[in-house]
């Protein structure tokens, strides 16, 4: 790599029509840095058509960019703008086959079941391109998530709403309060690397290997379970209070992402919830294939084939239930679909912030907000939302206008902790005892465990805890804020981890800083009371509340986690700048097909942007591309001042308008800037044009808007039909082309 | 002093009816240590006759005992102990009087409205007898108070009852949130000696002096005040907010101690509950009297000199009020006594930890347990309660069997902080600024002031700061327990002392020690959660969280503060040990007069004679006393686990009992222990008399029990009828005779 190179990913849907408005103009700007803006595909149908290059002709293969990517998070110079893809899911993944096939692409079928050899391999590279597959592939590094200067500027002007919390609330998180994963970790570091193997032994002494793994020298392991029957009586006994005392019940898990041993827990909810239902039609559901883990939806699917008389037994079966138990939170309760209906519906770190944005409430069968008992069983996490929802009572909800913010540093990298556990998780069949032996044959950690328990074990390599040490003295150096490790002294893991902390802060000059560790209790609510008083805290934590709380201050801060700059700085130097969190929004492309008016806000591209400028201005020693970030930042303050975001409403300004704007506002702060003169004047011409024909290219870009798109494709569309839709305008082509 | 002495406080009511059971079993063990147990009579009616000695014969004059006292806290080797006694209120005080005239005493009658100087003079004599006149005089020291091991140990086999905690409670304390005490306080501390000089500056200029006074080096002074307009719209707020969500309403004030701005803040409360009665009786109101400070009791009783139709009209315009206003928590639902009835109905210190171990809840208009709003309008303190009512929330209700103690080592010495600030207290006239000046003229610290708003100042010596860090530094390393110094960031006053207390730490060897600084809300938090795993943690506080928290923590683990030691190491190096502080019981006294029973607890005298004893033992090198003092405290051991405390009922085992067989369990240990075996065979026979008479004794004593007893006096009872009375069993006289 001679020349300094950004490389910006092509993705899905609304980001990926985004970018072939934003990147000419990106250009225009990069190319006085002497900077080029690399494009790399990594959409869905691109990781479909380079899985098969030998069913393809040469002109239709394409490069694999992920892979390309991927060796290149390696390279200490390597500077990537992620945006928003597509985690497929099966039917997501089936329509863009058959899209790809209609485009005349020889790609396979998905085997539903596979059975030769053939249909196992092409199972198999499917798999690959399922569910998350690209984060994983990137993310070699740790997190680094803070709230742009220009956003919680333009936030204190204009705040988003947050509900008023009445101090006689009712709300409450509640989870168990032993019998989980909290209570029976253990954990251990590695002294010198080597396999360790994962058993279980049953009563009768048999010895059954469930996985052996490869640990490095200093990398920390934990293990630990939950036990079924424990979960189910809390299950019982927290509906029970619910009922008692008037408030509804609302689970919270995270089935998407912790999708082994999420989706059990919310298996037995349903359960127990239905507890007659399943006591009564157990056998017949069992012939039938419910499976409850896919929640009470999955009743409703299986049951259809039934005689009418018999699925009308069990429906109503299934109404007796509500009698005598608390009403549920609801999905939508228009079509009566509630909290246990869907396993993904409600994502815990999502819906959490959510509820505490709204009143602490939440949708009741009726229509109408009310008070919850906010369900999440696992207690590790679950204490920092009852914290927070203490904190609402007394204090009042959060005021978005004068509160400071709390950024994260987060221990993601090598899949570090519960993240990574989902190849070490078991539900156990029987009774026995689950242990972690070495390759000595001496037990490292053990746990007796009964039948329906759910068993994990958690990696956590010593590479990446040094350099989210690291990270976090950067950080709270470069922004002069105290810092906070949440380690809580009740967890086993957080002890080992505690350690290696106050190892690896001695590499650096710490002098001046305010760094502490604390549990998570302490932990949120000092940083709460700092927020309430304006005052910024640096959140460092491990990958789960990363995960968490990189939504949970956001949406109080900011009103959403899209808005937040989201930064990789790879354990090899590099550095990926994520953007905009909030997904690729079909129903965007939706909009554009029909009225072409795209509403996607490309804020979160903007801001990577400037970072990625920055740094790679630090990095490369190159002052104009520090300079162009600087301009950046500024020209998309002034965007958020002037209100030149995507409006929502067809003919009004959209994607392409905001992107115009920030082309004359950066050309504008480029000229204004006295650092480089030559800069300066290099961008005047282009300030000048792009001023003095506002009014036409507005009017160009809105006249393109009101009637239908033809993009030739959604998952892989035609790319010059995209850029004719996404660059209608003749005065700005013109003028970004003269530069 | 050449013979070691413990004085022991003879009071009034049950605890003196008490003591003449007790000192002669007391004294058949301390002569054996060779200590004299001296009496001194501090009761109301000695009080009152040694203050008139003129108008008495010779043989009716008495020492003044607390004059006697207050000279005895100077001397190093005092050791005192003190039971409860009368804080005379003026019918009491009334009473009194009447009493010991009609036993020929010439003392003179209370003058109501005094002209004359000698008038004068003698309602100047009463005064200084009046209400809290004792521990003023006798606690010349700080304050250490401590749940004795036995009472833990027998609060862990057989707890009190503790109300559950709903998850989904709405109780809460609610509590100013600017513009009160704690929004506006400075300080300074006194590089110098010096007179300062609190004026009043009216808006055109005037200067009026309220008060001087002199103050020493190193002493720290602290003005605030509460804004009336404030306080009036948040008590407007706090009762909508009520209505709104459905929670009772209730008032926690402490009128009788902080007795010139609690009253002024009950008053505001009154008079904005019952706003329409007050707006539109006002003038009528004004020419009875009606004084709001004195509650809505004081309405009631100020009408009933108008016409029947008048009084009707004005009690139906207080009814309306209740149609649009919260519901009120009662004091007595029967007889419809609300919270704003007397203004010392309600007690914060009592009534918030008795709501807190009653789920939250107190009594409704409807005789029912409800959630409710509990108002404390000066945020200083309130907040430590809305921080346990969440922990309640969170964590259900303190299990007494499993819980730590929070012992308390509390700044009191030299009448410190507010509660010394009632002289310095003013309720403003009219607008201006009051302020502190030096002899200079030098503004120390000033406020701009309205109309009706509260501003006081405070004094903390030095010497009372040394002494408490230093009692601090003791009772950590005594107890081996941390430490928890009580100070606030966000105090002014807090920050001064906390420079003291960093300076003082450094008289001391704290090595090993855990001492730390915390703020309110962090302090309490880090004392529950250490709580609720067992764990102790003593608190470092000032005089205000010292009264709270003594009976806050204790009614939790023990369910009342009467079973703590409390323990006044004075400045000078003497003691006092103060007995239970459930006050000294007339119902105890009725019961004796009707039936001969006297359920009064000696327990608090049984600790605090052990301690009295142990620290004799420690300061006079008496090792006897300390064998007595440590085989006193297994006997009260064994006394609480044999159930041989007194029973309420007639008939059963009462004070006098119980003291039987504290005698019998002493004298057992003593023969039981080994270090002294002297000791042990002078015992031997005095435990095996009362051992073997055991059915006789109680017999006796029960025998006593069932009809009407002569003391010849409630105040100043006859001393020969009260021993008659209390030592009815010949058999333990004759074997206490025979030691």
């Amino acid at each position: 790599m001679t020349k300094q190179t950004i490389y910006y990913t092509l993705t899905d849907e609304a980001p990926s029509l985004a970018t072939c408005s934003l990147l000419p103009i990106v250009r225009t700007f990069t190319k006085a840095a002497d900077i080029d803006v690399q494009v790399t595909d990594i959409s869905l149908a691109s990781r479909v058509l380079s899985a098969f290059p030998e069913l393809l002709t040469e002109e239709q293969r394409v490069e694999d960019g992920l892979a390309f990517l991927g060796e290149l998070t390696q390279d200490p110079h390597a500077n990537i703008i992620k945006l928003p893809n597509i985690s497929a899911s099966v039917p997501q993944l089936k329509a863009c086959i058959a899209e790809l096939q209609s485009q005349g692409y020889n790609v396979p079928n998905l085997p539903e079941a596979p059975a030769t050899d053939e249909e196992k391999s092409i199972r198999e590279r499917y798999g690959k391109i399922l569910g998350s597959a690209v984060n994983p592939v990137l993310r070699e590094g740790n997190s680094d998530r803070r709230a742009p200067a220009a956003v919680k500027a333009f936030v204190r002007k204009f705040p988003h709403s947050m509900g008023k919390w009445s101090k006689a609330s009712r709300t409450h998180a509640d989870y168990m309060r032993g019998g989980d994963f909290f209570s029976s970790e253990q954990s251990i570091t590695m002294e010198k690397e080597g396999e360790v193997t994962i058993e279980f032994v049953s009563k009768t002494g048999e010895v059954t290997k469930k996985k052996s793994l490869f640990l490095e020298e200093g990398e920390v392991f934990d293990s630990m379970f939950m036990s079924c029957a424990a979960l189910q009586d809390f299950f019982e006994e927290s509906l029970n209070d619910a009922k008692e005392s008037g408030v509804m019940w609302s689970l919270h898990v995270k089935a998407t992402m912790m999708k082994v041993s999420h989706p059990i827990v919310f298996g037995h909810a349903v359960r127990v919830f239905y507890k007659e239902v399943f006591d009564k039609h157990g056998e017949l559901f069992d012939q039938l294939g419910v499976n409850p883990n896919n929640g009470l939806g999955s009743v409703y699917d299986k049951i259809k084939t039934l005689p009418e008389s018999k699925r009308q037994e069990i429906l109503e079966d299934i109404h007796s239930c509500y009698m005598h138990r608390p009403e549920l939170a609801m999905v939508d309760s228009v079509k009566g679909i509630t909290n246990l209906h869907v396993p993904s519906d409600v994502i815990v770190d999502a819906s959490m912030p959510a509820m505490i944005r709204s009143s602490g409430q939440m949708w009741g069968p009726d229509g109408k907000p009310k008070d919850t008992k906010a369900v999440m069983p696992e207690s590790t996490y679950a204490r920092i939302y009852q914290e927070m929802i203490n904190f609402c009572k007394t204090n009042g909800a959060f005021d978005p206008t004068t509160m400071g913010t709390v950024p994260n540093v987060g221990l993601m990298a090598k899949k570090a902790e519960e993240y990574g556990s989902h190849d070490k998780t078991f539900e156990m069949t029987e009774d026995g005892t689950m242990r972690v032996v070495d390759a000595n044959g001496n037990v490292l950690m053990q746990h007796e465990v009964q039948d329906g328990d759910i068993w994990r074990a958690c990696q956590t390599k010593d590479v990446a805890v040094r350099d989210w040490v690291k990270l976090a003295v950067t950080r709270a150096r470069q922004s002069d804020t105290p810092a906070i490790f949440w380690l809580d002294s009740e967890r086993a893991h957080d002890m080992e981890l505690k350690k290696k902390v106050e190892h690896y802060l001695k590499e650096h000059d710490t002098d001046g800083l305010r760094l502490h560790i604390m549990g998570y209790n302490e932990a949120i609510r000092y940083s709460m009371e700092r927020l309430i008083r304006g005052k910024d805290t640096i959140s460092v934590t491990g990958n789960v509340l990363r995960d968490y709380l990189t939504d949970l201050f956001p949406i109080m801060e900011l009103g959403t986690s899209a808005k937040m700059l989201s930064i990789v700085p790879m354990l090899n130097g590099g550095g990926m700048y994520e953007t905009g969190a909030g997904g690729s929004a079909p129903k965007h492309v939706q909009q554009v097909e029909e009225e072409n008016h795209l509403r996607w806000d490309s804020l979160g591209e903007f801001l990577a942007l400037a970072v990625s400028l920055e740094e790679l201005g630090i990095k490369e020693n190159n002052p104009r591309a520090k300079i162009l970030a600087k301009c950046l930042d500024k020209a998309t303050e002034k965007l958020l001042d002037n209100n030149k975001s995507p409006s929502r409403r067809t003919g009004e300004l959209d994607n392409r308008g905001s992107h115009f704007y920030l082309g004359l506002y950066w050309a504008e702060e480029v000229c204004n800037q006295t650092e480089d003169a030559a800069l300066a004047a290099e961008f005047a011409p282009l300030a000048k044009t792009l001023s003095e024909n506002e009014e036409q290219i507005v009017q160009e870009l809105a006249a393109a808007q009101g009637k239908p798109a033809e993009l030739g494709g959604y998952y892989h569309a035609n790319r010059d039909n995209v850029k004719k839709v996404m660059r209608p305008s003749a005065t700005l082509n013109a003028a970004l082309a003269a530069k």
